[in-house]
């Protein structure tokens, strides 16, 4: 079955929640899934939830969960190149059947991942390997290369009310 | 802690999955939460991967999954009317923090249920119970009354491509 790559982007909620949904439908089917999430390194409620597909999922974070409204640091840069060096290799070796890239627009968007590799990645991946990508600003060179993309757009959200992120629901 | 109301919309793909992603992560948080599929008949993988969730996560469906490219006919009518009396008393009584929708705006759409009944649950809902409704087609009265609400936009799919929905992906 020949894999495809989604890509989920847009400044709406949902990004990275479609991806776990997808990434336990897949569990669901028997497949295996790779979760890297890019520039978070926070325990997220999803964490503990998805302890119970071990075996099935694996879940590992390359980020630092702190400059988002700063610029990034030489230890973010280290963290991600770290993060998509190992990836990449996870993605070629075809170990996994469903590999989540989550925020690596971010990553791109900062450069702290360089498009082209991107880009190789993607075109020399084992046929099978299906891709999910995520996180808003994505470049529009891997809006060409993706089969299936969504742009989740922010209609209403109740942050603009005051209300913080909430554990469960934000994270 | 205030519930709020989340309605993922629009025709891009995303919007069940991300209910899925949100109800792991609610469980991950120790969070009960009750997942109603309207339209929705049929197995799909995310049924068998949420039984690692017994106890925290139920999910039912109301539907035949045959009408979708016909009319609806009075068994389809019956199913989400027997659904909605069903998740609108799970709701009232609150013993789930948090209650997924699923295609309740297909539901509407199709007048299988009143926007008037959804608006009232809505309404008079304990106050601490999160709802999170989906579907393509969500009329205007539903997300005035949400507090967050993405649309899901269809940039690209594959479907488009002659590639048909496939186990562990679509379903």
């Amino acid at each position: 079955m020949k894999g495809n790559v989604h890509l989920y982007t847009g400044n709406g909620k949902g990004k990275t929640t479609a991806a776990i949904g997808l990434a336990i439908r897949a569990a669901g089917a028997g497949m295996k899934v790779f979760i890297a999430q890019f520039i978070k390194g926070r325990h997220y409620n999803e964490l503990s939830a998805l302890e119970k597909f071990e075996g099935q999922i694996v879940i590992k974070q390359y980020g630092r969960d702190c400059f988002i409204k700063n610029e990034p640091e030489e230890a973010d840069r280290m963290a991600a190149r770290r993060g998509f060096d190992e990836v990449e290799k996870i993605v070629m070796e075809g170990a996994y059947d469903m590999v989540v890239l989550d925020e690596i627009n971010i990553a791109l968007y900062y450069e702290l991942v360089d498009i082209s590799e991107v880009a190789m990645m993607i075109k020399k991946r084992p046929e099978h390997v299906e891709l999910v990508l995520t996180g808003r600003y994505a470049p529009q060179s891997l809006i060409d290369l993706s089969d299936l993309v969504t742009n989740m757009d922010e209609i209403k959200h109740y942050y603009h009310n005051g209300i913080e992120a909430r554990p469960g629901i934000e994270y």
